[in-house]
């Protein structure tokens, strides 16, 4: 036994992802299959994770293009790139110290991207200008550390209010600060709302175990898929604004809407509620290049809005934000192509426009589908998908099949999605990793995935499902 | 006053660099000179991160050439790239998920590249097998993160041994999870040797504000320039096993050794000194392909080994690694890349050689004339550069300029560092943001530059010294 025998409490607390384990089996499966092990399908297909490349969507020409001529600067010569390629590598390039994506790129005070992102902004916000603007590998280390500086010691712990269901990440980040998160429900009957009540219910019992000082929101909903109303985020603010809550909004997914409302950002409505909310509620709102129609995951880049926050504060968090760790460069680069892509008249237009449509024409197809064959089968109920990039639909499972999960020590979701992975080769994940109601059940599938592969986990899901529920009929 | 009004005292803790304030400095200069303004010099020359890149070093075209094509698949279909380079990006590509460097990569179980890197550590250790490995976005990034399973709550604060001088943002680090960084000093009169004798002192020392649970060494040294030997190795071994300490070693600049002396690393000592450290002594170590020959700091990627460490304690720190961030593909890829070069034989070999054969004989000129410069100088004193990429001589003020830092508030080396700053226009760091013994004085250089870079900066750098040095006599 050594000097690590025992551990801090608080990494103690971070529970291991089932995800984990099921992505394992997924691994060993596809060894098997390689191996020519007899299966009921030729390959594994995953739409567990929110990867976009992963489930097999392909990277927009115009970025990969751009990256590829900062990287290998000898590009600018070859007559196979367009000229905005060039002309973009090279201004990007200019940006990086001493020419060279190789250098540690200023993640405190990077001018340029601020100015790209500042004018996205007010574009999307029509006219409201940046809040002030930190630079991270990713949002979810953009919340980690920002959090890092709301949690106080002491024996009442600090407390975040979480949505059910929600980001389990979110929740490992928040257990291994030392902190507590405390769930809030969405409504599943009502497409999964966010109901007034509910939260000021789970701000009483946390104020039990706890000291709730933020309010953590995901907007558009993921896994859930809901979009916010204007009315809904108004009334959040004026609730945050009353109980004197930190409001920390992840709006990574705002570019994937598809019904009929439209994204609308928290600062802007806060800035059109006027005083005294606009200048007093205080927010944090991350965004990422690892989402949407760019899905650059890999590369590790995003940003976090700060609005109302104390200049003392601020130092302090750009102090977090650029000593700890500096945003890969090339994901910086991503990022600013992300919010400052090729326009009409461009060279890369046409076709960067081409891939997109794609991209928009697969998702819309995927939801619409998703919808329709979960809906048609027994037993299994599936919400309106407003946006994101999960569907999380609701699974009434036999008696039997929970109790032969039970039986076996895992909760019921996550045996079917063992059952799914090793019957029909379609790696999901279960509902009960993202938190939900005591005695629901629920897989989250990704949805940005080809069309014909939606078609077939699609149809490999209701052969499988069909099975399942006579089985444990 | 809102919600956030009192951040978490951990954070506050956390001081700011003084680096971060030349280097802001050093950019208003730069504008300045744009715009005309006469200076005594035509631009500023930035040696005070250790950033090859930034520094003027030009990267390895074999590391670029593959990390396009990997961006770009397309580029495969070029006749300008050597056969390798493609066969390199392709077998890198099949590693990705959805064949993207946009996915997700795997860090915990990241076969392929563990492979790589135990391949690496069989020649590097003569045949010693790799313990348990974890890839990251850096080696700052696994170090805190490690430390986390480590700092307990309570009264008594838990702390770390660091080297003085060493690294400020791992003290940065340290501070922000709310544990204590207790100094000791390395011996500069002995070339900054580590001194047991001066461990012992430490750790007692220690003892009276905190727990002190770990040591942390860097070697070869940095800022020091120290390289260890086996004898020093096995001291410290022996020292941390018998007063339980868990080691935690820096090793990023293993492949910037200059003298006599070759780097060992410890787990290599550790196994070669046989029971019972051999299999008892907890042990930490971090690469980072951010450094060496390579320098790819933008990129983001390093690796942690551990030796002896518990099971249990294993599983929590891979969920850790792999839950909070995943380090990005392109650095990743550019690890594998550092760790297993062109081969003699391979179609880039020549290129490869001649690059890196470029860099190495660049370092050996910069160290040997930095050594020489420096100590012809009255009043500076460095030490023999035997590893790393700082000199880190030091500086003998006059009483009436340490007496004018003071006035203007402060400390000394920061104020000949400014002043190097506005009269000559090189960017160098001081002492004091590392760790220096009471009324000692230093200054940071920065060695991975280009030989006409270094040149001149010595020249700029012996005119202002002897300026100074008259100036305040």
């Amino acid at each position: 036994m050594g000097v690590l025998h025992e551990i801090s409490q608080n990494v103690r607390n971070i529970k291991p992802l089932v995800s984990s384990l099921l992505t394992r089996r997924a691994s060993q499966i596809k060894e098997e299959l390689r191996q020519g092990v007899k299966k009921p399908y030729k390959e594994v297909i995953d739409v567990c994770w929110d990867d976009s490349h992963r489930a097999g969507v392909k990277p927009l020409s115009f970025v990969r293009q751009v990256l590829a001529t900062c990287i290998h600067p000898q590009l600018v010569m070859s007559d196979r790139l367009p000229m905005d390629v060039k002309q973009r590598a090279q201004t990007m390039l200019r940006r990086c110290d001493g020419g060279s994506v190789g250098s540690y790129a200023d993640t405190s005070h990077p001018t340029e991207l601020f100015e790209t992102i500042s004018e996205f902004m007010k574009r999307r916000d029509r006219g409201a200008s940046a809040g002030d603007l930190y630079i991270s590998p990713g949002s979810l280390w953009s919340l980690t550390t920002f959090l890092s500086t709301l949690v106080k010691k002491g024996s009442f712990r600090t407390g975040v209010l979480t949505p059910v269901p929600g980001h389990c990440t979110t929740i490992s980040a928040i257990t291994g600060l030392g902190a507590v998160a405390a769930p809030y429900q969405l409504s599943e009957e009502h497409g999964w709302e966010l109901h007034l009540e509910e939260l000021l219910r789970a701000l009483e019992s946390a104020k039990r175990t706890c000291n709730p000082v933020a309010l953590y929101i995901i907007n558009p909903g993921s896994p859930s898929g809901h979009v916010q109303s204007r009315e809904s985020i108004q009334e959040v603010i004026r609730f945050v604004s009353e109980k004197k809550l930190f409001l920390l909004v992840n709006e990574v997914y705002q570019d994937c809407v598809y019904g009929e409302k439209k994204f609308i950002s928290y600062k802007r409505v806060l800035r059109e509620m006027g005083p005294p909310f606009a200048d007093t509620v205080e927010l944090a709102s991350f965004h990422s290049a690892s989402k949407g129609l760019l899905g650059e995951s890999g590369l590790r880049c995003g940003y976090m809005e700060l609005v109302n926050v104390d200049p003392t504060v601020k130092r302090y968090i750009a102090t977090l934000f650029s000593a700890n760790a500096c945003a890969p460069t090339l994901g910086q680069i991503a990022l600013d192509l992300m919010l400052n892509p090729p326009q009409p008249g461009d060279p890369s237009y046409p076709l960067y426009k081409m891939e997109t449509q794609n991209i928009w024409n697969m998702l819309i197809h995927n939801v619409k589908r998703v919808y329709e064959v979960i809906n048609s089968l027994p037993n299994f109920l599936c919400q309106s998908l407003e946006g994101g990039t999960f569907a999380f639909p609701r699974l009434y499972l036999p008696l039997k099949a929970i109790q032969r999960a039970k039986d076996m020590g895992m909760e019921p979701d996550t045996f079917y999605c063992i059952r799914l992975l090793e019957d029909a080769g379609v790696l999901v994940s279960p509902g009960c990793e993202y938190g939900q109601k005591d005695g629901t059940y629920h897989i989250r599938i990704c949805i940005t995935t080809t069309e014909e592969t939606m078609e077939e986990v699609l149809q490999r899901l209701a052969c499988f499902h069909t099975q399942f529920m006579k089985d444990f009929k």
